[in-house]
């Protein structure tokens, strides 16, 4: 099967480190293409910028079924774009922060989402509720870092990361979400330390997509996802 | 005070149609314009067409402080965009749905929404439920009427509308919403054969806005709604 | 247009400061009357309280409609008797405490509730849990000042006033209500201080009121306000 | 032990209905006055019913520790006034919807409530959604008949009870309370007819009150049912 | 009247102090047998625990109706294979927690659990959700003891029982529940001292028992609580 | 990797069913294996038959590390004893109901559950409440056909499946489950007829599992999944 993976901002050292986590957990029989288009925003990290990333970021999803692929996963936590992507193609796309959010939930009782930013704490919370998952959410603890600075900081940035998971399990959660898409490479490290199971939201967002793949599931076309009427022809 | 009314989509009928409306209910120490941008869908009936729409009512609202405007009113019933055009600008950005819903809430124990397209009811219910509505929102009747059609047809579709809004008093609505902004014009007549408040969404926002500004309120900076960290220039 | 603002309590103080309060915020073509009930409790603290202040409140808006008042306002924050009043009259009756929530749900995700006693702090949990917004009412911090002193005293109280403001504010609170009719002269001030939007409930409550007018609407007499079998004659 | 029930409209005719049933349903041990104010409303189908109501019903809540009983029993459908009940004394104070709500919660997954009239389908609703049940709560089926009607009506309503209560069962009801204090006398019959559960509102109430005071039980004193500043002395 | 009361973990020890508490706060023509089954774990403190458990309850269960027993209360906090013994006969069974939220509820607006091990948080949690109480419950205080040890060890809980207590009422609970049928003996102690509702589970659920049997009403058998197909004949 | 698919009952024809429907969904690395319990129910329709399965089906679960398996699915859609298996194994234990409910809310806005027997439709909705999912469950249209008999009648029932599916569907329903195990052989041709996406609950739990194998990823033995203090060694 043929999966494309966009990172919805324009960082290519993002875009690069997504590809290199998601092929070691890849299937053997899944070929995996990660891009990003050119000319949004270098992080998404507001509705602003994610209304910024979206136009460019369809192209490439109304693009992908006629170039041969099976699956779409739109590699931001903030799944910009999410419900018109769906519309616009008849194969699966897939968003990391609700494939995320619905593996927590049947992981554990409750779960927590380590957050970049202070600002998008109610943006996630939000987010949980629109899932259902409001009263499963228990923590946000805050990383307080720029998006476009995690890929190069993770390092640096481990005590801080431990102690917030440390601050997540005494709110309650028993599941972590790393809740950025450049957070992923820490997922095995951190589950190891806290004792608990850390969700990498770009994998989460892979394996979702291999399994609908193999499960002939797509969106539902009835209703929610239904084909606009007019669709712009792509260049 | 001076208030912007946006028309997100580019139907200049429809933009002539809510300004004859706002016209009416506006106060007379409210200057009034009500534009929509260039080049965007026709109408707005689905995620892709919100895409599609964003960027540039986003320009005009960034504007319109500059401008010299005290509040802007997205004047579709979808609220696209909102969030972003709230971490833009300081004055406050009302959205028609939001408005209208809690407007409903505060004169009824049930309200329904009269919704264009069946594929819209799901997106008017999420909202509904995103709002804290959900259990309050009783009956999303369909008038299945494509969102470009509704300013022409009011006349022809008023014995349809009639006997929806008698099926939502059936399942309990004490309060209706006419789910769209080309169908405020009908509140009045409805009203009064219904019997029930009817709600025009396009005067509910302009009636929201114009309270914003003499309270000396706007949306909260603090978190949700804090301006990015980078915004482009306008051209 | 003519409204006119109850405090159901018995201090004439009160009603004073609630009538300066207003008469800055009124449109210039409102009419605007603030009155009190003569032998009611001299404040609100209780649902005991709140019983003992109905029934002469209840006259008031009786007459209103008699009085060519367009819409009531009740200006106390328990929204006493509100239900009754609606369906006593077929002119709008605005709650302070609804009108205030619904608000700050849509100026920001997350709302506070600055409240005068501990008493109430489950009284005003249970309301917004019953206005849809038991989820958005993320802090509710307690002043610990009985509402009869509250007009005397907000210089006094300013700096409680501040800290408990940022309580809220680590709370996740976006927007802050002023939970108290007796509190809102300290809005503009506090909003200053804290960067966030705070609401005067009075001041909410009589926009709410002029709007309602101006769309002509009102609650709806089908089912929940529907006009009781039989009404007392006022004496 | 001493259980005061008040009937708190003036119809005699019903507090004997109730003084009726409830004598056969009591502990042996258990000393029973039924009793109704004088001069309030015939009937509560209203909020404003229920504002005419309290004042005279709250000074038999209060004078009742001193006359020796345990409990009171408030046996109106509506539970009207009961929070300032509550403040009021430090023995239990059971309101009857509240108690069988509760009740007909955990003897099945969903229950419905037969109503008398049309316009107190919603307030049954909201109040369910205030205990928590509004998810437990399918169906509302109307009896349409005034409350003053019902004790005399019995037997003439039987087959449209009947066939409300099926009406209930097809929406999902398992259990079936009677949602007027009027209603309690059917209760057995019914239940033999229908199958399922069905809960006399006045006896459930009697019951929990019984064993509150076995229990050692009253409602709290901290915070929501404090004991107002001011109470009014007795006449 | 007969009741049955089962604690279904082997602990004689426990089944002795059930029975010691039960007979004070029995009704005086209540008979009352307190029971435990052979064989199964000698305390319950985990799902597979439960699972352990359940087998030889139902059996004392499905025998009840034979013997003679009106109704039957399942006496461990956690109401292990509530739903399988409700099938299995006609007369009331009462799961002590059930009993003891939907209690503490009606005693006031927010009430807090006590409990034994921090694993257990999460279950309790989520039953009050079940329940329709999951807004209600505010906090969970953890005693650290093992199950087994409660009874023996009440003496020397006390100082860290008042210290949680307190704690919870901090959180807002008006009512405390005692989270295990191994506590109760404390609960008119702690009320004292703590000055709130405090809810023995072994007496709420005896009480409830006695009230259904009283009201000739029992757990609905249509739908959810209907007989199994098969049922394995007693040996 | 060594997958375990547990079907709980004891019928052999359904297991070998699920065998059959599932070598053709896995993944060729995948090696399964499909087993029954011995001396089970033959099928399980009642919270009586789940407690008459658990206990053998544990063994099978507590077996199944030592034998290799890194992962293991309970094949009934009731996911019976779903927590005690987690708390006994490290490794992830997959509820085919949870893993079909969490993946249906991710394919639409709103799902249906085709249900064998009307007393089970109850269940399913407590169920999807207690995922969070209870206002996204919109229909659960019954069969009406036992368990056991589920298997050999598929060809006969397809008329009722696809009528019951296009009700789903009038009610709202996206997404629609087959809620038993013993209805998976239906969903490619359902899904072709009614157009919309079908959840054979068998392949999802399948593929959920692979996926957290491949994640490195199990339940949380941080408090709600935590080891039993006593486990029973196998025989």
């Amino acid at each position: 099967m043929r999966i494309l993976v966009i990172n919805p901002n324009s960082s290519a050292e993002m875009t690069a480190a997504i590809a290199t986590e998601l092929m070691v957990v890849k299937r053997a029989d899944c070929h995996l293409d990660v891009v990003n288009p050119v000319g949004g925003p270098i992080s998404i990290e507001s509705a602003y910028d994610e209304s910024r990333a979206v136009s460019e970021m369809l192209k490439l999803v109304q693009r992908a079924p006629g170039q041969g692929y099976d699956a779409v996963v739109i590699a931001c936590f903030s799944d910009p774009g999410l419900d018109a992507a769906r519309e616009l193609v008849d194969i699966p796309v897939v968003g990391i922060q609700e494939a995320s959010m619905y593996l927590a939930a049947s992981l554990g009782s409750f779960f927590g989402v380590l957050t970049t930013l202070e600002r998008r704490v109610p943006v996630r919370r939000r987010y949980a509720e629109s899932l259902g998952l409001g009263g499963k959410m228990v923590s946000t603890p805050v990383l307080n870092i720029p998006v476009a600075d995690t890929v190069g900081s993770l390092d640096r940035m481990k005590a801080t990361a431990l102690a917030k998971g440390q601050e997540a399990m005494a709110e309650g959660a028993e599941v972590l979400i790393l809740g950025c898409a450049g957070l992923g490479d820490w997922s095995h490290q951190l589950q190891e330390e806290l004792g608990i199971p850390i969700i990498n939201p770009n994998a989460a967002g892979l394996k979702l997509a291999e399994s609908l793949v193999d499960l002939g599931l797509s969106h539902s076309k009835f209703r929610s996802f239904q084909q606009p009427r007019v669709v712009l022809p792509l260049d």
